[in-house]
Protein backbone atom coordinates (compact mmCIF):
# COMPACT_ATOMS: atom_id res chain seq x y z
CA UNK A 1 0.00 0.00 0.00
CA UNK A 2 1.40 3.25 -1.29
CA UNK A 3 1.36 6.34 1.53
CA UNK A 4 -0.52 9.09 0.36
CA UNK A 5 1.41 12.19 -0.14
CA UNK A 6 1.98 14.25 3.12
CA UNK A 7 -0.54 17.34 3.70
CA UNK A 8 1.34 20.10 4.35
CA UNK A 9 -0.15 23.45 5.01
CA UNK A 10 1.24 26.52 4.33
CA UNK A 11 1.43 29.94 6.04
CA UNK A 12 3.22 33.14 6.93
CA UNK A 13 2.65 37.29 7.82
CA UNK A 14 4.10 38.87 4.89
CA UNK A 15 0.99 38.10 3.21
CA UNK A 16 0.73 35.40 0.36
CA UNK A 17 2.32 37.52 -2.39
CA UNK A 18 5.64 37.90 -0.16
CA UNK A 19 8.96 36.08 -1.74
CA UNK A 20 9.46 34.45 1.06
CA UNK A 21 6.12 31.64 0.72
CA UNK A 22 6.64 31.80 -2.79
CA UNK A 23 9.81 29.82 -2.48
CA UNK A 24 8.63 28.22 0.99
CA UNK A 25 5.44 26.66 -1.32
CA UNK A 26 8.03 25.53 -4.07
CA UNK A 27 10.03 23.70 -1.07
CA UNK A 28 7.06 21.91 0.25
CA UNK A 29 5.93 20.44 -3.24
CA UNK A 30 8.87 18.83 -3.68
CA UNK A 31 7.72 17.03 -0.20
CA UNK A 32 4.26 16.98 -0.54
CA UNK A 33 0.68 17.95 -1.19
CA UNK A 34 0.33 21.24 -0.10
CA UNK A 35 -2.57 24.30 1.14
CA UNK A 36 -1.12 27.62 1.87
CA UNK A 37 -3.68 29.28 3.71
CA UNK A 38 -1.93 33.15 3.91
CA UNK A 39 -3.14 36.92 4.96
CA UNK A 40 -4.25 38.82 2.18
CA UNK A 41 -1.98 41.83 3.19
CA UNK A 42 1.28 41.89 5.32
CA UNK A 43 0.35 41.52 8.76
CA UNK A 44 3.81 41.46 10.45
CA UNK A 45 3.99 42.25 14.09
CA UNK A 46 0.69 41.03 14.82
CA UNK A 47 1.76 38.59 17.23
CA UNK A 48 -0.92 35.87 17.88
CA UNK A 49 -4.08 38.18 17.33
CA UNK A 50 -7.15 37.07 16.18
CA UNK A 51 -10.16 38.68 14.39
CA UNK A 52 -13.05 38.67 16.15
CA UNK A 53 -14.70 41.94 15.47
CA UNK A 54 -15.32 41.40 11.64
CA UNK A 55 -15.91 38.23 9.49
CA UNK A 56 -13.44 36.60 8.05
CA UNK A 57 -13.50 36.03 4.39
CA UNK A 58 -11.28 33.61 2.31
CA UNK A 59 -10.44 33.51 -1.51
CA UNK A 60 -9.18 30.71 -3.19
CA UNK A 61 -6.90 31.69 -5.88
CA UNK A 62 -5.20 28.38 -7.08
CA UNK A 63 -6.79 25.07 -6.83
CA UNK A 64 -4.84 22.15 -8.66
CA UNK A 65 -4.02 18.54 -7.22
CA UNK A 66 -1.13 19.26 -5.91
CA UNK A 67 -1.25 22.86 -4.53
CA UNK A 68 -3.91 25.44 -3.24
CA UNK A 69 -3.57 28.43 -2.48
CA UNK A 70 -6.03 30.88 -0.50
CA UNK A 71 -5.85 34.16 0.98
CA UNK A 72 -7.78 35.00 4.13
CA UNK A 73 -8.55 38.65 5.61
CA UNK A 74 -7.09 38.04 8.73
CA UNK A 75 -4.12 37.29 10.96
CA UNK A 76 -1.45 34.62 10.52
CA UNK A 77 -3.52 32.57 13.60
CA UNK A 78 -6.96 33.41 12.05
CA UNK A 79 -5.19 31.60 8.64
CA UNK A 80 -4.20 28.26 11.14
CA UNK A 81 -7.57 28.14 12.58
CA UNK A 82 -9.84 28.97 10.02
CA UNK A 83 -7.65 26.15 7.66
CA UNK A 84 -7.62 23.73 10.31
CA UNK A 85 -11.16 24.23 11.07
CA UNK A 86 -13.47 24.98 7.86
CA UNK A 87 -10.48 25.01 4.56
CA UNK A 88 -8.38 21.89 4.63
CA UNK A 89 -9.85 18.34 3.59
CA UNK A 90 -7.77 16.49 6.45
CA UNK A 91 -5.46 17.05 9.47
CA UNK A 92 -2.37 18.68 8.04
CA UNK A 93 1.11 16.41 8.52
CA UNK A 94 3.15 19.41 8.75
CA UNK A 95 2.49 22.97 8.83
CA UNK A 96 5.38 25.46 8.01
CA UNK A 97 5.47 29.38 8.57
CA UNK A 98 7.32 32.16 6.42
CA UNK A 99 10.06 32.06 5.05
CA UNK A 100 10.08 35.40 6.99
CA UNK A 101 11.35 38.28 5.58
CA UNK A 102 13.13 39.46 8.65
CA UNK A 103 14.82 37.48 11.79
CA UNK A 104 13.00 36.09 14.32
CA UNK A 105 15.53 35.12 17.12
CA UNK A 106 15.09 36.03 20.42
CA UNK A 107 12.23 38.13 21.55
CA UNK A 108 11.02 38.66 18.41
CA UNK A 109 9.25 35.54 18.25
CA UNK A 110 6.80 37.22 20.69
CA UNK A 111 5.82 39.86 18.09
CA UNK A 112 6.00 37.89 15.28
CA UNK A 113 2.97 36.65 13.50
CA UNK A 114 4.99 33.97 11.28
CA UNK A 115 5.90 32.53 14.37
CA UNK A 116 2.83 33.11 16.16
CA UNK A 117 0.83 30.79 13.21
CA UNK A 118 3.27 28.07 14.77
CA UNK A 119 2.47 28.15 18.22
CA UNK A 120 -1.29 27.64 17.08
CA UNK A 121 -0.38 24.78 15.24
CA UNK A 122 1.46 23.14 17.95
CA UNK A 123 -1.46 23.92 20.33
CA UNK A 124 -3.44 22.15 17.63
CA UNK A 125 -1.00 19.19 18.25
CA UNK A 126 0.48 19.50 14.42
CA UNK A 127 3.86 19.03 13.58
CA UNK A 128 5.07 22.95 12.60
CA UNK A 129 8.24 24.62 12.36
CA UNK A 130 8.75 28.47 11.53
CA UNK A 131 11.36 29.95 9.09
CA UNK A 132 12.89 33.36 8.88
CA UNK A 133 15.46 34.86 7.22
CA UNK A 134 17.50 37.46 8.54
CA UNK A 135 17.09 39.61 5.63
CA UNK A 136 14.32 42.22 5.42
CA UNK A 137 14.06 43.32 1.83
CA UNK A 138 11.85 41.90 -0.93
CA UNK A 139 14.24 40.37 -3.28
CA UNK A 140 16.16 38.17 0.10
CA UNK A 141 17.79 35.53 -1.91
CA UNK A 142 15.69 32.82 -0.28
CA UNK A 143 17.21 30.48 -2.81
CA UNK A 144 20.35 29.70 -0.56
CA UNK A 145 18.82 28.53 2.32
CA UNK A 146 16.14 25.79 0.30
CA UNK A 147 18.41 22.88 0.44
CA UNK A 148 18.40 23.33 4.55
CA UNK A 149 14.46 24.14 4.46
CA UNK A 150 14.17 20.89 2.54
CA UNK A 151 16.27 19.43 4.72
CA UNK A 152 14.54 20.28 8.28
CA UNK A 153 11.44 20.24 7.25
CA UNK A 154 11.80 16.50 5.99
CA UNK A 155 12.98 15.35 9.24
CA UNK A 156 10.39 16.64 11.01
CA UNK A 157 7.75 15.20 8.35
CA UNK A 158 9.69 11.27 9.40
CA UNK A 159 9.84 11.86 12.55
CA UNK A 160 7.62 14.20 13.74
CA UNK A 161 7.93 16.49 16.82
CA UNK A 162 6.88 16.13 20.69
CA UNK A 163 3.79 16.89 22.02
CA UNK A 164 4.12 21.18 22.75
CA UNK A 165 7.03 21.59 20.47
CA UNK A 166 8.27 23.38 17.85
CA UNK A 167 10.74 24.76 16.20
CA UNK A 168 11.85 28.12 15.16
CA UNK A 169 14.38 28.49 12.62
CA UNK A 170 16.70 31.28 11.56
CA UNK A 171 18.39 31.48 8.55
CA UNK A 172 21.47 34.01 7.99
CA UNK A 173 21.41 36.86 5.23
CA UNK A 174 24.64 35.71 3.67
CA UNK A 175 26.21 33.10 0.62
CA UNK A 176 25.12 29.31 1.01
CA UNK A 177 28.72 28.73 0.46
CA UNK A 178 29.36 31.11 3.52
CA UNK A 179 26.82 28.88 5.82
CA UNK A 180 28.76 27.12 8.35
CA UNK A 181 26.14 24.76 9.34
CA UNK A 182 22.76 24.20 11.42
CA UNK A 183 22.77 24.34 15.57
CA UNK A 184 19.88 23.54 17.60
CA UNK A 185 19.84 26.71 20.40
CA UNK A 186 18.19 28.70 23.07
CA UNK A 187 16.45 31.40 22.99
CA UNK A 188 18.72 34.29 23.03
CA UNK A 189 18.40 38.04 24.76
CA UNK A 190 17.82 41.49 22.90
CA UNK A 191 15.72 43.93 23.15
CA UNK A 192 13.88 46.78 20.74
CA UNK A 193 15.83 50.04 21.53
CA UNK A 194 11.89 51.95 20.33
CA UNK A 195 12.86 55.83 19.62
CA UNK A 196 9.76 57.20 18.56
CA UNK A 197 9.46 59.83 15.84
CA UNK A 198 6.84 62.20 17.35
CA UNK A 199 5.57 64.54 15.19
CA UNK A 200 2.76 67.49 14.77
CA UNK A 201 -0.01 67.03 12.16
CA UNK A 202 -1.37 69.87 10.36
CA UNK A 203 -3.70 70.99 13.48
CA UNK A 204 -0.91 71.10 15.55
CA UNK A 205 -1.88 67.69 17.83
CA UNK A 206 1.39 65.22 18.51
CA UNK A 207 1.22 61.85 17.01
CA UNK A 208 4.11 58.98 16.97
CA UNK A 209 5.89 56.33 14.78
CA UNK A 210 6.95 53.41 16.39
CA UNK A 211 10.62 53.30 15.02
CA UNK A 212 13.10 51.29 16.93
CA UNK A 213 16.47 48.50 15.94
CA UNK A 214 16.55 44.86 17.54
CA UNK A 215 19.65 45.01 19.53
CA UNK A 216 20.88 41.07 19.76
CA UNK A 217 22.96 39.51 22.78
CA UNK A 218 25.52 37.66 20.59
CA UNK A 219 28.63 36.89 23.15
CA UNK A 220 26.35 33.96 24.62
CA UNK A 221 27.36 31.02 22.70
CA UNK A 222 24.06 28.74 22.44
CA UNK A 223 21.74 31.51 21.33
CA UNK A 224 20.07 31.61 18.43
CA UNK A 225 21.62 35.20 18.80
CA UNK A 226 25.43 33.84 18.11
CA UNK A 227 24.31 30.80 16.33
CA UNK A 228 23.08 33.70 13.89
CA UNK A 229 26.10 35.63 13.94
CA UNK A 230 28.71 33.05 13.76
CA UNK A 231 26.84 31.70 10.28
CA UNK A 232 24.65 29.20 11.39
CA UNK A 233 21.03 28.09 10.54
CA UNK A 234 19.28 28.28 14.41
CA UNK A 235 17.01 25.84 14.90
CA UNK A 236 15.53 26.54 18.15
CA UNK A 237 12.77 23.97 19.99
CA UNK A 238 9.57 25.91 21.26
CA UNK A 239 7.35 25.57 23.79
CA UNK A 240 3.82 27.83 24.14
CA UNK A 241 4.24 27.38 28.22
CA UNK A 242 5.44 29.88 29.76
CA UNK A 243 5.45 28.78 32.99
CA UNK A 244 9.09 30.20 34.95
CA UNK A 245 9.03 26.96 36.42
CA UNK A 246 12.04 27.45 38.05
CA UNK A 247 9.93 30.48 40.75
CA UNK A 248 7.29 28.03 41.86
CA UNK A 249 8.87 26.94 45.03
CA UNK A 250 10.24 30.40 45.90
CA UNK A 251 6.99 32.46 45.21
CA UNK A 252 4.89 30.50 46.74
CA UNK A 253 6.56 31.21 50.37
CA UNK A 254 6.25 34.55 49.33
CA UNK A 255 2.48 34.77 47.78
CA UNK A 256 0.58 31.40 48.69
CA UNK A 257 -1.87 32.26 51.81
CA UNK B 1 15.31 61.14 53.75
CA UNK B 2 11.11 59.74 52.87
CA UNK B 3 11.12 58.03 49.88
CA UNK B 4 8.96 58.72 47.04
CA UNK B 5 6.01 57.16 46.34
CA UNK B 6 6.01 54.36 44.08
CA UNK B 7 5.46 55.05 39.88
CA UNK B 8 3.16 52.65 38.52
CA UNK B 9 1.97 52.30 35.61
CA UNK B 10 -1.49 50.64 34.68
CA UNK B 11 -2.66 49.25 31.22
CA UNK B 12 -5.19 46.97 29.73
CA UNK B 13 -7.18 45.35 27.19
CA UNK B 14 -10.52 45.97 27.46
CA UNK B 15 -9.83 49.86 27.15
CA UNK B 16 -9.70 52.42 29.40
CA UNK B 17 -13.51 52.59 30.24
CA UNK B 18 -13.32 49.34 31.22
CA UNK B 19 -15.14 48.58 35.12
CA UNK B 20 -11.96 46.28 35.54
CA UNK B 21 -9.29 48.98 34.58
CA UNK B 22 -11.43 51.57 36.87
CA UNK B 23 -11.05 49.25 39.72
CA UNK B 24 -7.37 48.22 39.49
CA UNK B 25 -6.71 52.58 38.97
CA UNK B 26 -8.48 52.83 42.58
CA UNK B 27 -6.34 49.53 44.33
CA UNK B 28 -3.06 51.03 42.72
CA UNK B 29 -3.84 54.73 44.29
CA UNK B 30 -3.45 52.99 47.63
CA UNK B 31 0.07 51.79 47.16
CA UNK B 32 1.28 55.13 44.62
CA UNK B 33 0.96 57.32 42.07
CA UNK B 34 -0.75 56.06 39.15
CA UNK B 35 -0.22 56.79 35.30
CA UNK B 36 -2.76 54.73 33.53
CA UNK B 37 -1.96 54.50 29.52
CA UNK B 38 -4.62 52.31 28.27
CA UNK B 39 -6.41 51.84 24.75
CA UNK B 40 -8.94 54.08 23.96
CA UNK B 41 -11.43 51.01 23.02
CA UNK B 42 -11.52 47.65 23.83
CA UNK B 43 -8.26 45.60 22.01
CA UNK B 44 -8.88 41.88 23.32
CA UNK B 45 -7.10 38.52 21.39
CA UNK B 46 -4.34 41.19 20.12
CA UNK B 47 -1.55 38.94 21.54
CA UNK B 48 1.49 40.86 20.83
CA UNK B 49 0.34 43.17 18.39
CA UNK B 50 2.30 46.32 17.71
CA UNK B 51 1.13 49.11 15.55
CA UNK B 52 3.12 49.89 12.87
CA UNK B 53 1.64 50.92 9.56
CA UNK B 54 -0.26 53.46 11.35
CA UNK B 55 0.49 56.64 13.47
CA UNK B 56 -0.45 56.12 17.40
CA UNK B 57 -1.91 59.20 19.38
CA UNK B 58 -2.51 59.96 22.55
CA UNK B 59 -5.06 61.85 24.77
CA UNK B 60 -4.83 62.85 28.23
CA UNK B 61 -8.39 62.25 29.60
CA UNK B 62 -6.94 63.28 33.79
CA UNK B 63 -4.05 65.37 35.15
CA UNK B 64 -4.15 65.88 38.40
CA UNK B 65 -0.34 64.70 40.97
CA UNK B 66 -1.78 61.29 42.09
CA UNK B 67 -3.39 60.21 38.92
CA UNK B 68 -2.61 60.72 34.91
CA UNK B 69 -4.84 58.88 32.56
CA UNK B 70 -4.16 58.74 28.81
CA UNK B 71 -5.79 56.94 26.32
CA UNK B 72 -4.05 55.19 23.11
CA UNK B 73 -5.27 54.41 19.65
CA UNK B 74 -3.09 51.11 19.52
CA UNK B 75 -2.81 47.37 21.22
CA UNK B 76 -1.56 46.96 25.32
CA UNK B 77 1.93 46.90 24.04
CA UNK B 78 1.70 49.67 21.91
CA UNK B 79 0.49 51.16 24.96
CA UNK B 80 3.77 50.10 27.42
CA UNK B 81 6.06 50.99 24.80
CA UNK B 82 4.78 54.46 24.25
CA UNK B 83 4.20 55.26 28.40
CA UNK B 84 8.23 53.96 28.71
CA UNK B 85 9.44 56.33 25.93
CA UNK B 86 7.36 59.24 25.57
CA UNK B 87 4.78 59.52 28.37
CA UNK B 88 6.10 58.60 31.95
CA UNK B 89 8.24 61.31 33.79
CA UNK B 90 10.56 58.11 34.93
CA UNK B 91 10.85 54.83 34.66
CA UNK B 92 7.93 52.92 36.95
CA UNK B 93 8.27 50.78 39.58
CA UNK B 94 5.56 48.32 38.87
CA UNK B 95 3.05 48.07 35.76
CA UNK B 96 0.09 46.18 36.57
CA UNK B 97 -2.42 45.50 33.53
CA UNK B 98 -6.22 44.51 33.94
CA UNK B 99 -8.32 43.51 35.96
CA UNK B 100 -9.33 41.71 32.58
CA UNK B 101 -12.73 41.38 31.97
CA UNK B 102 -12.04 37.15 31.66
CA UNK B 103 -9.61 34.67 32.88
CA UNK B 104 -6.11 34.35 31.11
CA UNK B 105 -5.45 31.07 32.59
CA UNK B 106 -3.36 27.87 30.47
CA UNK B 107 -3.12 28.97 26.89
CA UNK B 108 -5.17 32.21 27.20
CA UNK B 109 -2.02 33.94 27.76
CA UNK B 110 -0.62 33.71 24.20
CA UNK B 111 -4.16 35.55 22.97
CA UNK B 112 -4.09 37.71 25.72
CA UNK B 113 -3.35 41.72 25.54
CA UNK B 114 -3.40 41.86 29.11
CA UNK B 115 -0.29 39.91 29.49
CA UNK B 116 0.97 40.93 26.37
CA UNK B 117 1.42 44.23 27.94
CA UNK B 118 2.72 42.39 31.07
CA UNK B 119 5.93 41.23 28.90
CA UNK B 120 6.44 43.76 27.22
CA UNK B 121 7.26 45.48 30.88
CA UNK B 122 9.05 42.36 31.69
CA UNK B 123 11.74 42.69 29.13
CA UNK B 124 11.97 46.55 29.98
CA UNK B 125 12.70 45.07 33.60
CA UNK B 126 9.75 46.53 35.17
CA UNK B 127 8.26 44.52 37.52
CA UNK B 128 4.80 43.38 36.03
CA UNK B 129 1.44 41.97 37.27
CA UNK B 130 -1.61 40.81 34.77
CA UNK B 131 -4.96 40.67 37.00
CA UNK B 132 -7.28 38.72 35.07
CA UNK B 133 -11.23 37.84 36.56
CA UNK B 134 -12.85 34.85 35.29
CA UNK B 135 -15.73 36.23 34.43
CA UNK B 136 -16.68 38.29 31.17
CA UNK B 137 -19.14 40.17 32.48
CA UNK B 138 -19.07 44.05 32.33
CA UNK B 139 -20.49 44.27 35.76
CA UNK B 140 -18.30 41.70 37.04
CA UNK B 141 -17.67 42.21 40.96
CA UNK B 142 -14.28 43.15 40.98
CA UNK B 143 -14.45 44.45 44.96
CA UNK B 144 -14.43 40.50 46.12
CA UNK B 145 -10.63 40.42 44.82
CA UNK B 146 -9.10 43.73 45.82
CA UNK B 147 -7.61 42.91 49.16
CA UNK B 148 -5.93 39.85 47.30
CA UNK B 149 -4.58 42.36 44.37
CA UNK B 150 -3.54 44.77 46.85
CA UNK B 151 -1.46 42.19 48.79
CA UNK B 152 0.38 40.85 45.49
CA UNK B 153 1.16 44.63 44.23
CA UNK B 154 2.31 45.24 47.60
CA UNK B 155 4.55 42.49 47.85
CA UNK B 156 6.34 43.25 44.69
CA UNK B 157 6.19 46.66 44.96
CA UNK B 158 8.58 45.56 48.33
CA UNK B 159 10.29 42.80 47.22
CA UNK B 160 10.83 43.55 43.14
CA UNK B 161 10.88 40.32 40.99
CA UNK B 162 13.78 38.04 39.60
CA UNK B 163 14.73 39.72 35.96
CA UNK B 164 13.03 38.06 33.50
CA UNK B 165 10.13 37.16 35.19
CA UNK B 166 6.28 38.50 35.63
CA UNK B 167 3.55 37.34 37.39
CA UNK B 168 -0.08 35.75 35.62
CA UNK B 169 -2.65 36.44 38.16
CA UNK B 170 -6.39 34.87 37.90
CA UNK B 171 -9.10 35.27 40.36
CA UNK B 172 -11.44 32.66 40.23
CA UNK B 173 -15.30 34.44 39.38
CA UNK B 174 -16.70 33.77 43.38
CA UNK B 175 -17.76 35.48 46.28
CA UNK B 176 -14.89 36.30 48.46
CA UNK B 177 -16.13 34.58 51.23
CA UNK B 178 -15.12 31.29 49.33
CA UNK B 179 -11.90 32.18 48.04
CA UNK B 180 -9.98 29.25 50.06
CA UNK B 181 -6.35 31.31 48.88
CA UNK B 182 -3.65 32.02 46.75
CA UNK B 183 -1.40 29.39 44.87
CA UNK B 184 1.27 29.84 43.10
CA UNK B 185 1.00 27.59 39.76
CA UNK B 186 2.19 26.59 36.47
CA UNK B 187 0.35 26.86 33.60
CA UNK B 188 -2.56 24.42 32.90
CA UNK B 189 -3.30 22.32 29.69
CA UNK B 190 -6.11 23.76 27.68
CA UNK B 191 -7.41 24.88 24.00
CA UNK B 192 -10.28 26.50 22.23
CA UNK B 193 -12.89 24.42 20.80
CA UNK B 194 -13.25 26.39 17.66
CA UNK B 195 -16.65 26.29 15.66
CA UNK B 196 -16.19 29.08 12.97
CA UNK B 197 -20.23 30.14 12.07
CA UNK B 198 -20.26 30.06 8.34
CA UNK B 199 -23.15 32.21 6.77
CA UNK B 200 -23.42 33.60 3.09
CA UNK B 201 -23.74 37.44 2.71
CA UNK B 202 -26.65 39.04 0.40
CA UNK B 203 -24.44 37.96 -2.61
CA UNK B 204 -23.80 34.71 -1.71
CA UNK B 205 -20.43 34.45 -0.75
CA UNK B 206 -19.25 32.79 2.84
CA UNK B 207 -17.33 34.90 5.61
CA UNK B 208 -16.74 33.22 8.89
CA UNK B 209 -17.17 34.33 12.74
CA UNK B 210 -14.43 33.07 14.93
CA UNK B 211 -16.52 31.65 17.66
CA UNK B 212 -15.53 28.97 20.67
CA UNK B 213 -15.33 28.25 23.63
CA UNK B 214 -11.89 27.23 26.02
CA UNK B 215 -11.88 23.83 27.47
CA UNK B 216 -9.33 23.58 30.12
CA UNK B 217 -8.18 20.76 31.95
CA UNK B 218 -8.70 21.20 35.75
CA UNK B 219 -7.66 17.45 36.71
CA UNK B 220 -3.99 18.48 36.72
CA UNK B 221 -3.21 19.66 40.52
CA UNK B 222 -0.51 22.49 40.79
CA UNK B 223 -1.76 24.22 37.63
CA UNK B 224 -3.66 27.26 37.15
CA UNK B 225 -6.69 25.46 35.90
CA UNK B 226 -6.92 23.42 38.86
CA UNK B 227 -6.10 26.15 41.37
CA UNK B 228 -9.44 28.39 39.95
CA UNK B 229 -12.09 25.58 39.66
CA UNK B 230 -10.87 25.21 43.03
CA UNK B 231 -11.59 28.37 44.47
CA UNK B 232 -8.04 30.12 44.84
CA UNK B 233 -6.55 32.92 43.61
CA UNK B 234 -3.73 31.59 41.10
CA UNK B 235 -0.37 33.10 40.99
CA UNK B 236 1.52 31.97 38.11
CA UNK B 237 5.20 33.29 37.15
CA UNK B 238 5.46 33.42 33.48
CA UNK B 239 8.83 33.91 31.56
CA UNK B 240 9.19 35.08 27.82
CA UNK B 241 11.84 32.79 27.16
CA UNK B 242 9.64 30.36 24.91
CA UNK B 243 12.77 27.75 24.62
CA UNK B 244 12.12 23.99 24.85
CA UNK B 245 15.58 23.26 27.12
CA UNK B 246 14.43 20.19 27.77
CA UNK B 247 14.86 19.12 23.88
CA UNK B 248 18.00 20.78 23.03
CA UNK B 249 20.27 17.93 23.56
CA UNK B 250 17.58 15.76 21.52
CA UNK B 251 17.42 17.97 18.77
CA UNK B 252 20.81 18.16 18.55
CA UNK B 253 21.15 14.84 17.63
CA UNK B 254 18.73 15.00 14.86
CA UNK B 255 18.71 18.98 13.17
CA UNK B 256 22.68 19.68 13.54
CA UNK B 257 25.16 19.75 10.75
Amino acid sequence: MIKNKPLILVTNDDGFQAPGIRNLVNIMLELGTVVMVAPDQGRSGQGHAITVNTPLRHQLLKDTPDLKEIAVNGTPVDCVKLALKQLLPAVPDLLVSGINHGGNSSVNILYSGTMAAVLEGCMENIPSIGFSLCDYSHDADFLSSASFIHDIASKVLNQGLPSGVCLNVNIPAIPKENIKGVLTTRQGQGRWEEEFDARLDPRGRPYYWIQGYFSGNVSEEGTDEWALANGYISVMPVTYDLTAHQMIDAFGKIFNK
